[in-house]
């Protein structure tokens, strides 16, 4: 047995608490049954092995990614798989292939947009995969603001039809995943104008290939966008109509009516914040995406750095680099916060279900809230998980730089998720306005929707000063150390750091009368404060489902702990200019950042055991470092030989091409001149 | 003209000062000659053409770099390039190449280390390129740790050679740049070893490949270690020896003798501080280049956020995302940074000279400090640039995800330098070791070498209270505003946080007894603190080489200010817990952060002349989004057609066959089974 397998064997002996009790508590029965279903397809099928994958070129993923679609298709079709296994499938062969974004946009547009004949003739095949759509809405030269797009659907009366145009260059559809080379159909979002009247942005169904032989239909321009820093075995696509003529049927009519001739009408039972619900949808599924990618990253960084050897006492083994102080402050709070991210998202997943059930009954009263809280967490979490996954990339040094760390696709595979769905940068301002409006409408004694982020702006509001000081700022009269001991005071201490930003964003408002579009800088540290807030919480919430005779619970509270304090010292400046006698002094600072340090070093030992808890197969790893057996260089050896420089053959041939052509005639040149 | 090109026209208009002029004081004119001579040659021949470089397949890429190589070596013989240039042609060409590490390392050490029969037969014919080496020395499994290497050179008295071996998996030579596939000698670091007596570490020169047909010589195992996140122009390799033999003569011998019968010596007249004065060397350069390579950034950031347009009024062209203040806040300090980093790597550079011009005459007095600010500047340069191309690619929001960008390449290929020649959160520790144990020698009034460093502790001491608390901590009665006001008092306030951490970290050392591996976390901030202090301190002193009536000054003074407003309000945190006299208040941080949004609005309208002023060609910047003229969106769709699944002919045969053999069978599969 190597020394690196022996290591990360002793690192499992320290365990505290039962593997999977853990796994189950973190993950749920239900998915570990899925995980479980998925993988042992997996494992016996060649097709999704990844392993080639690293090698591979563009077009090389993108047609292994299509083989494994056709695959999961045939295995739907043959009653092995249902449709929910599929995001569980291609989550532990951990990318996208091409028909994801059928899956994720075509097919739920047509869910929401199709009236009963269109179910019929468009959502139907679509579910049986008989048409591959794709939803094309970004155009080259336009993004978020829908308002800009450029192409045109026209009514023509005269043979009711729709005319689609592309009137420019920078109207061209751009971005559009599954259509670079697979989709047959596109549901693109286009400028209605009927009798030259604009009505508005609306759905419309294209048929874009030829079903024969796959080639563009006349007027249309179509092709892939090219590679991309991640994502590349996703065909994104861009097209280009030139007055291509389709049936007045295929304008999507569940919040439109288009009649023959030419007569609009809107349903009027629609509320306008039904769309707004899509977004809460697609940012919700973000949230609870990114805290389990992190888990890859964290599995193997924590496994990595326990067998990773530099330095130590002469005459001895080196030290392991989680020993060492600089590597354990950068993984064990990343460790804390993945677990504080999958743990909240159970809480929040709940919220979200309870306010989705309310919506469908036409109960808009928690949408506000879940709205800000999702933006502020769509923002955090991403931004959490990616250079999460960027800082466990870092601490496995050079190797970490290799594709075989299993951390560079990786990272580029999730680098978008900070931009889609709203910049992070720009959904800081939808849960800043939120809190501000929340905390005015307050202060003028409006009734107010109760919820965590009212209740919380609420007590600290303090009406008529019913709270003694020293009882609100329950922290003012304590050590840094007993601070960090009191899980409540430090939910207390998070919560009053929002509340103060909140009051300096209200006064530029409300007093000094500056617009929202001034206060984006200020709306940064507010919405990373709240969504701080927002995760203990929830995780807090999630702990406290525990027995408290758990012996889960010891561990779990210690890393609410780190991500707390972490979350608490993250910026000393928020907690010294507190208002008086709520702000901290140089000795508590001090020991609310001695206090971190320590709750860190108490769960070096459980690292290991705290990501295998977590369950994620060495499958979706695919990396030598982040191997479960430990056997870590062995793997990188085997994986190198089949690398196509050095392949037998094939290899062989490539590089009696290069001494040939290139490096033969530089050496054998005699000269002296240089 | 397209409305992006007549944009970035318009912006270039609002010019206050002379770009020539600011390109000459920024770059010095050697350097812009060599720039014009090497864009010259990369222009007329069409093998430097670099559009295509996104395309391709690692092995494309290999080949690529070894043709360009070829050239290269070419016109160094045919000499119309001089060796000095070639670096150049790569730094435009953007990447790194086959003979890459020839150059950087192979070729150094050998001057380094050989005698002089050496030199002629080592040296002499690398310079002249007939032999093509690399410099192995990290292992599989050791890194940093040089004692922890396990490749043996044993002497064999018998025959007087030396037998090399690899004793075990993890002693693999691994990372080795040009060895991959590429070289035909290494120069390998082993642990020597002479009648059984460890003698220490020391290089050998290794013939590896045939010269006939460059195959692998007998006992060597060689390839290529795979796959990168960047650099995969460069063959990094793999090595491994099963007892071969060299002779004696191939142990480089200036710094030991080994004679044949196995007597060893070393030159009595060898400082050990050597060693050190080529890690700084190594590190010098890594500062001065990563100034040079954040401009590229820097310049597509700017270029493409100024013609990008999102939301703005109803019915009238969209807002150019740069107009937005959280857009600005995001890259105009950058773009003062990178001026900053620029500005003061001439200083550095001027002071890098001087001391290894005193090293050379066995003066090694500079040699402390200077390798104190090199492990700083090394860790805080890479770390600005590396995320700073990172935050240039989120502004270009969904664009800059697309290879097209010329972002993503490009950050995978600087990243490693925040890894190798001293991990950056290793290197932290050195500066902050300098920086106390240079404290406390001042404290105990020992004599200290005066710098830059020391004369700032020797103020802040202010034995005998010489100076009055007001006139030392100048910025004490000042509002925030006048303090930004002020170049002198803003180095102050950067000088005395480095001061205020240095005296905490040495009450930890002298006080609390604790050791430098238990303050690897407390050394981040103050080296941190060190570097910004330094690169305000050295861009300040670049500043003042210009006349006072030089039209250049007033932008450069206004990124001066921002530059050290941002490095002020960083941490507040470290503001307010200042000492007594010397701590800030609220009113007072406020003010600075007003100011520095105030100088930001201020840049705003030079930005896109500044990054002009650079002098980055569009031959490096390979961006669509970067485009000089501004025609971005044509330059994207012109792009998209040379995609390989987007060529005729290749990619209609590439499409065709994923149709038929993916596409085709699923979506004519009749069933209604789901």
């Amino acid at each position: 047995m190597s020394i690196t397998a022996k290591t990360i064997q002793a690192e499992r002996g320290k365990s505290f608490f039962d593997i999977n009790d853990m796994d189950t508590f973190m993950n749920g029965s239900e998915y570990i049954q899925r995980r479980q279903k998925s993988l042992k397809i997996i494992k016996s099928e060649k097709i999704f092995d990844q392993k080639d994958v690293y090698f591979m070129s563009r077009t090389e993923k993108i047609e292994k990614g299509l083989m494994q679609e056709k695959r999961v298709v045939e295995l739907l079709r043959e009653g092995k798989i249902e449709p929910k296994d599929v995001s569980v499938i291609f989550d532990i062969l951990d990318w996208s292939a091409a028909f994801e974004l059928t899956r994720a946009a075509f097919i739920p547009t047509l869910e929401q947009q199709c009236n009963d004949d269109q179910r019929v003739a468009f959502l139907e095949p679509a579910l049986r995969y008989e048409i591959i759509g794709c939803y094309a809405q970004t155009e080259l030269g336009h993004g978020s603001n829908v308002r800009g797009l450029e192409t045109t659907a026209t009514y023509i009366a005269d043979t009711d039809e729709l005319e689609i145009n592309s009137p420019s260059l920078t109207s061209t559809k751009w971005w559009i995943g599954t259509l670079g080379v697979v989709a047959t159909h596109a549901c693109i979002m286009a400028q209605l104008y009927v009798e030259g009247r604009h009505i508005g942005l609306f759905p419309v169904v294209i048929p874009i290939r030829s079903s024969d032989d796959h080639k563009p239909l006349p007027g249309i321009t179509v092709g892939d966008i090219g590679p991309k820093m991640g994502f590349n075995a996703v065909d994104n696509g861009f097209i280009n109509f030139n007055k291509v003529r389709v049936p007045r049927f295929n304008l999507l009519q569940k919040f439109i009516t288009l009649s023959k001739g030419g007569e609009v009408s809107r349903p009027k039972n629609i509320n306008p914040r039904a769309t707004y619900g899509t977004m809460v949808y697609i940012r919700a599924n973000i949230i609870r995406n990114m805290g389990r990618q992190l888990t890859k990253g964290i599995t193997i960084a924590i496994r990595y750095t326990a067998i990773r050897r530099q330095f130590g006492e002469p005459g001895q083994l080196e030290k392991p680099v989680l020993d060492y102080d600089i590597v354990q402050y950068r993984l064990i709070p990343l460790l804390a916060k993945t677990y504080a991210l999958i743990g909240m998202s159970h809480e929040f997943t709940a919220e979200y279900e309870k306010t989705a059930a309310l919506v469908k009954q036409g109960d808009f009263s928690k949408l506000k809230e879940m709205h800000a809280v999702s933006c502020g967490l769509k923002r955090w979490t991403s931004n959490v998980a990616i250079y999460g996954v960027d800082t466990c990339r870092h601490v496995c040094g050079g190797h970490g730089y290799s594709m075989f760390s299993g951390l560079n696709e990786f990272f580029a595979n999730i680098y978008p998720n900070i931009i889609w769905e709203g910049d992070n940068f720009v959904l800081a301002k939808q849960t800043a306005m939120y809190l501000v409006k929340s905390a005015h409408a307050l202060m003028n004694r409006e009734s107010v929707e109760p919820n965590s982020t009212t209740n919380m702006i609420r007590k600290f509001l303090n009406f008529d000063n019913m709270i003694p000081t020293h009882d609100l700022f329950t922290w003012s009269t304590k050590s840094g150390e007993e601070i960090s001991m009191d899980n409540n005071i430090l939910l207390d201490v998070l919560g009053f750091k929002v509340i103060s930003l909140v009051y300096s964003l209200h006064e530029l408002v409300y007093k000094k009368g500056l617009g929202w579009d001034e206060l984006s800088i200020q709306s940064q540290p507010l919405a990373t404060a709240h969504s701080e807030y927002i995760v203990c919480l929830y995780y807090n919430r999630k702990i406290e489902t525990l027995p408290l005779n758990s012996p889960l619970r010891p561990i779990l509270d210690i890393l609410f702990k780190i991500s707390a304090l972490s979350f608490v010292t993250r910026d000393t400046g928020e907690l010294y200019s507190l208002e008086k006698g709520a702000s901290m002094n140089r000795n508590q600072v001090a020991g609310l950042e001695e206090a971190y340090i320590k709750y860190i070093k108490l769960a070096r030992d459980q690292a290991v055991p705290l990501v295998d808890a977590l369950g994620v197969p060495d499958e979706k790893l695919n990396s030598s470092l982040g191997k479960y057996d430990g056997n870590v260089y062995e793997d990188m050896m085997e994986r190198v030989f089949q690398d196509p420089l050095n392949r037998v053959e094939s290899g062989d041939k490539t590089r009696k091409r290069l001494y040939d052509n290139y490096i033969s005639p530089i050496i054998h040149y005699k000269s002296s001149k240089i």
